[in-house]
């Protein structure tokens, strides 16, 4: 095998594709001018030594966080000279690809002050953000309560004699934990901590707390503040999520953000007029949140796309001949179980971002409905979020993982690329609500909607109509899948119908035990957790479905649109097979349908064989933002990895440091060999 | 919440236990003395300071790999002062619990000396290796070629002229990759290379290579030889995975293992008897990691058990009460989403043990055998440990993470020592056989008793005999399960019954595929798939049946006992729900059983709730061996977490080091604030 057989094997996979990948990207980004501003900013990245890939591993605790502040200050800088919008600054973000200790002040710190800030407070603390003269973090989780608000155990009281605001960790686990930007960076904290007048505990607000001198940097007296160490898996590696305990800090009354509560100078409390509009950027989180999820499926979904496609192993044969290459062992990505595997996981990926869009549309919708007073879509829109945050995140998260052991023994090598992503990634299937949890939110909306179809079907909202077939139960026993010849798993009416059946079927099953007087709600998580999957996967394969129909209208070549509706069916088919079970449970299919579930699939796989690593280009990826050296876009791999390895510091001596320490030691216990 | 109240609760978790925790101690590891020798080598490991788990992480790869050589300076010294035997050995590298520089000396390089040496190699090479006076290391894996000894591209040519072996890396590809000790330790490398003489070519044979000068550890002429650079996820730190790249390298014709194979001084090739034994050590190495596996998710379930019980987060009431404390937080433990995701995974240790203990088995009475020439349970034994150690490396891997989402936020913190458990496990799922790759043998295995089924069925081997139901279409067609109340699924012969039925209808399937002559066998990669894992699981299952037999014939208290049916149930029953669609499909059981089956998996998982503290306890781990601040005995997690950070080197200075560089440039670009 010649070195650039890789390179030959991806460029002839490459030249197999049927439609325009130029065109697919724009699909997938929005518009050629996205597709262009994200590979310009790309390069920019790129070019830049201090981002680098080759030297932000195998460094001590210490040096990772010096290079994340490093980072940060570089990021600052290019924001400057770029003069980059705020879209592009994310952008920035994005190609960067690391959390920094300065991450939180821009994604947190700054728009909670503008959110819950009265106009003069986002006129002060606003523009010392915004020029990073005061650097922050958002402080709510405590060592001993996760983010239970109810719970927290810092305090905020009331000093009236010199109108001040004492904040104080009432207990050892009152301890501030987790919290980004804190460990070393920030010079303030916006906290979350129990408001107290006269003894009176008005739960928990936010306050501005000064953490460290502008002059040296010198936590203040009172302030006991550090970095909580590393990360599983080598995640979060160049943050310094930190600790902070309080005793008895002072700080002035003003320091409280009062745009909705507000505490006068005589210590009287004033309630905020309705609570529900915090619920609107919560909702904007988890809907961006989908998007970072296909990014980082789709990410995973090229490595190892193009890795399959060069790496070969064993002369099996396969259905899938390599003409042009007779003698040379099999083509990865031509064996039926590596096509099981992976191209579920790219139409997933699809998935993702039509589902990002969905949501980013719906956040847009209720925005305006909002402004105007309306509030009716909030409800189903929150619901909606929290679902798919569940279900998308850990959906990407298995299928990032997948990615690797998909790639075999150099899968394992931190120079294939997936540990970075994942081990960055995963731990958004616990923050912003974790996926156990947020499957009852998701749950709770769904039986409501239950009980308004019985009264009032019409006032169902869109993504909830199948539930109002439970009205009439004798017609919903007796739904069966209309499929008759495998063909027939093709038609999206067949398939969203399969979806709405099961997720209906739950959603039933739900209600019927939520009128158990023996049972308590806590009993039903299980059945929550089922029934909220049920119903993002529904919203997803709706997306993907719906993408299709976008991609048509919107003028895109036929080619693409016809590419797309085979990554919609199998998106849905292979969840779908992937849930028989709850599907068979009422017969609703039956057994020949399984069957030919499974024959379609296959076959939708075998067609889209030519496509996949035109569908993964499409992604429109630089090899700086993939960080593989198994995955880059010339297929040298192999090259790639040598030298990686080849140019490791611990490689730039011809014998290891420890050699005399410990190596000749034991090799000397017994005596010298004598050879 | 008072600091202790961590440790009263999982005290009095602890003392809720139903049975004997050291009887069920002494049921796990096989003997009271086996109970004892791990404690004490345990406790060896945990007083030492060069293993101590405060100063192993954080540190950068070249501080890794030094660490790496202290701790295996550390282990011969130990393995010397204590005369440990070999089996003590064993267990003092578990303690340990980190692969280190030398770890493949020990268990690959020296046991395949002896296993494919003749008796003067190994009386020349095992001494020199046994007191470590050469290090060696196994080199089979080359970049381009995972593990496919028939495509090395490694040469060893006969040069008949200096009666030496010429090794060459005849491609760039053919470096050798991933091979343990090799990057900075080792002296020599068993080597796989393609055996040349005269131009012909006679396949993959062993050669002992020496690498480096003993005299100064320079490596030689003709060996380019380095570290292949950090891992995924963290894991495998301390060791130096090495590559190699042979320049015509030029050693004695008798470093060639001529114990099967042997090539004379003329370069006549001399061709082995068998090859059949080989497969013994494969057997050995894959029932040894039913056991690891076991050992590591029973450490994950620890962890998470304990961390569970001491955890308490929101108010929200559940059926168990916590009469002692109702203004406390719930108890996480007790919520049923936490159980129904937690206790299934103690009770997939507890399998795991027995299955471990039924492959040792196994591969003990195959070994007696073995000597008197008997064959004739190789293929079955090959068989079941291909198929156990994907299915049981699998699980345990998909578990360990499991627990760590379990534990919510803190999960993600190395200090709740997941991280070094799954990190370190996970490639388990790649090496010693893909885990795809090898569901194939399996089958294969499985397909070939289907055909003798059909004409010797008394020759069919005793854990597959579920096969000869087959050989009746109808009767087999009409098989039902034979549950009509929820007690029913509580009957090990109801629970085996699922598991065979399941097994039997798949290689039928599978059967039927293979028939079909459009069909090339890599087409049935899925379904060799899916026939492996319900094999394997029912397997797994019969073991944790037996193993409550095995219990009681041996004596155990008899609430022992009781517990352990109870595990076996709910292993079981959670398996069978998990694919409950495979037996649906053709009508084996009904929707009115599937209804039973989840009730009566809660009602086991309410009945063992109080049990679980004991049960993780009975696994008998100190907590070095844990290694986890949130994990320990004592209960004192937030303590523990709190400490581990604060003595972080990080926070060794009131303000970060990079300060000035950094941190002062972003605060101060847009000119100091005016505060």
């Amino acid at each position: 095998m010649s070195q650039s057989q890789q390179s030959k094997d991806l460029a002839a996979a490459r030249s197999k594709a049927t439609f325009s990948v130029s065109d697919m990207a724009v699909h997938i980004h929005g518009s050629p001018e996205n597709v262009k501003r994200r590979r310009e900013i790309a390069e920019i990245v790129a070019n830049d030594p201090v981002f680098a890939r080759e030297t932000r591993h195998g460094l001590s605790r210490v040096q990772d966080v010096n290079l994340g502040l490093k980072m940060g200050r570089r990021y600052f800088e290019l924001k400057d000279q770029l003069k980059l919008s705020k879209e592009d600054a994310v952008i920035l973000v994005e190609m960067i690809d690391e959390y920094m200790p300065i991450t939180l002040h821009e994604s947190a710190f700054i728009p909670i002050i503008y959110a819950q800030g009265t106009d003069e407070q986002a006129a002060y603390w606003g523009p010392l953000a915004e020029k990073h003269q005061i650097l922050g973090c958002y402080a709510q989780t405590e060592l001993g309560h996760g983010s239970n608000l109810s719970n927290l155990e810092t305090t905020a009281t009331f000093d009236r004699a010199t109108d001040e605001w004492v904040i104080h960790s009432t207990t050892f686990e009152a301890s501030k934990w987790w919290i980004g930007g804190l460990g070393t960076a920030a010079t303030h904290a916006l906290i979350q901590a129990h408001l107290i007048i006269d003894g009176k505990n008005y739960g928990a607000h936010g306050f501005i707390v000064p953490l460290r001198s502008l002059k040296d940097h010198k936590p203040f007296p009172g302030v006991k503040v550090g970095d909580i160490g590393p990360k599983a898996y080598g995640g979060f590696a160049k943050i310094d999520n930190g600790f902070v305990r309080f005793d008895h800090h002072r700080i002035p009354r003003e320091n409280m953000l009062m745009r909705f509560s507000k505490v006068t100078k005589d210590g009287q409390y004033i309630k905020p007029p309705s609570s529900k509009l915090a619920y609107g950027s919560m909702v904007l989180i988890r809907s961006y949140m989908i998007r970072v999820a296909a990014l980082n499926l789709a990410r995973a979904a090229t490595i190892a796309t193009r890795y399959a496609t060069v790496r070969r192993q064993f002369n099996v044969p396969t259905s899938i001949r390599d003409e042009a290459n007779p003698k040379l062992e099999t083509q990865v990505i031509n064996y039926p179980m590596v096509q099981a595997r992976l191209f579920p996981i790219i139409a997933q990926a699809y998935a993702l971002f039509a589902a990002g869009e969905t949501m980013i549309n719906m956040y847009t919708s209720m925005l305006s409905e909002l402004m105007e007073g309306d509030i009716s879509s909030l409800a189903e829109v929150h619901a909606i979020s929290s679902g798919l945050k569940t279900t998308c995140s850990t959906m990407a998260a298995t299928g990032v993982e997948d990615c690797r052991k998909l790639m075999g023994g150099h899968g394992y090598s931190y120079f294939s690329g997936i540990s970075h992503i994942w081990s960055n990634y995963v731990p958004s299937n616990t923050y912003e609500g974790d996926n156990f949890l947020l499957t009852q939110q998701s749950a709770r909306y769904l039986l409501k909607q239950v009980k308004l179809a019985a009264v009032s079907p019409d006032k169902v909202t869109p993504y909830n109509k199948y539930v109002i077939r439970l009205t009439n139960q004798d017609a919903f026993a007796s739904e069966r899948c209309s499929v008759t010849v495998e063909e027939d798993w093709l038609k999206p009416e067949v398939q969203l119908a399969a979806f709405e059946h099961r997720a209906a079927r739950l959603v039933g099953d739900l209600a019927a035990g939520a009128m158990n007087k023996d049972v308590v709600w806590s009993d039903l998580n299980l059945e929550c957790w089922r029934l909220c999957h049920a119903h993002s996967q529904y919203v997803l394969a709706r997306s993907a479905v719906d993408a299709v129909e976008t991609a048509r209208k919107q003028g895109r070549q036929p080619e693409v649109v016809k590419v797309l509706k085979q990554l919609a069916d199998l998106f849905a088919l292979h969840t779908i097979q992937q849930n028989l079970g709850d599907l068979l449970e009422d017969y609703f299919v039956n057994p020949m349908q399984c069957q030919a579930l499974r024959r379609q699939i296959k076959k939708v796989q075998a067609a889209m064989a030519c496509n996949v690593v035109g569908l993964t280009d499409a992604f429109d990826f630089t090899d700086h933002y993939l960080g593989s050296a198994l995955g880059s876009y010339d297929g040298a791999a192999y090259k790639r990895l040598w030298e990686a390895a080849v140019s490791q510091p611990i490689n730039q001596r011809e014998v290891v440091e420890g050699y005399s320490e410990f190596l000749k030691p034991i090799l000397q216990q017994h005596g010298a060999a004598k050879l």
